[in-house]
């Protein structure tokens, strides 16, 4: 069943995304992406051969959005710090241009029984470089000696942590801006010098 | 329209909270609500006279029940350092006791656009009075210049961040543990010394 014609593909994936934006991940289903694009329950399962397979489909087209945007900032790395500032510029730049895939990746986070279901981590060339700078710095003791993946995920939070509540309207974002967050990710990630 | 049976409200905020979880927060509604207590939807509105009202009700009856376990640490609280320890020592416990309260919290969270439906943080007397505590511990220089607001969503963030990769049986969550976890936090809150 090899996927046949990638604009529908690429169809399937954002009427799921937008369904999974509007109901939730449990709320979306092959029949109502298939009404979404006007197309047969069937035609769905020649892309995806299952509900699963959808969502770990829509998961994987937005990992792949946010690694393509993260793997510049890896290649300017030349400290620890340099890392973490290119890592969060680039992150908050993706949160402004992809606020849609961003929300898709939190709700994936947010429910860790669907976590077996979506592509490892280290199956992802972006994160393994990542992870493997994370384990060289903390060689060299200028990162905390802290699981790599958890790292990364504090980081990822605390940037979307100050998306959403921009994007809430909190009052207080006014006094915050993306270089303070920078550094407070600096504080979580790097050994005090 | 007042609430006429305390046994009767909290059946339907469990039955909400239920349906959240499964289905999310726009998969749920008072019809289904009712039909899962085996009640007219007719009931439900003489306890919550709008789906935005139940969903508000619910949000806010976890709310209270994690803010019920932080205020005695707020009351320990010596030092900085003493209060995020002991409010992240808290959070870990009522995450181990109250699954379902921090997934249904983190589930809000991760939708900025329902934020202006749910009760006004600072209309809580616990959440007024961590941010209090944080403020004076940033006038004396103690704390990072930042929104206490924030500090406190980063801090939240983590510890879900972590509990979440521990229910996900992470691999990397054996060489990590909640000393450590609350160590990457005042990292991230105090002012180095």
């Amino acid at each position: 069943m090899k996927p046949k014609n990638e604009t529908v593909r690429r169809q399937i994936i954002d009427a799921a995304t937008d369904l999974i934006i509007e109901t939730g991940i449990a709320g979306t289903s092959t029949v109502k992406v298939a009404k979404r694009i006007n197309g047969a329950q069937s035609n769905i399962y020649s892309y995806f051969k299952s509900k699963e397979a959808l969502i770990a489909g829509v998961f994987d087209y937005h990992q792949k959005l946010i690694t393509a945007t993260l793997a510049p900032a890896l290649e300017d790395a030349t400290s620890p710090k340099a890392l973490i500032t290119s890592v969060a510029s680039a992150l908050f730049e993706f949160a402004t241009t992809h606020p849609t895939s961003i929300q898709i990746i939190a709700a994936f986070r947010a429910q860790p029984s669907l976590r077996h279901q979506l592509p490892a981590i280290d199956e992802n060339d972006v994160f393994t470089k990542l992870f493997g700078l994370f384990r060289r710095y903390q060689q060299d003791g200028l990162i905390k000696p802290i699981p790599a993946e958890f790292l990364a995920e504090a980081t990822f939070s605390i940037i979307v942590d100050y998306c959403n509540a921009k994007l809430a309207g909190e009052a207080y974002t006014s006094a915050l801006d993306e270089t303070t967050v920078a550094q407070l990710i600096a504080d979580l990630v790097l050994l005090r010098a």
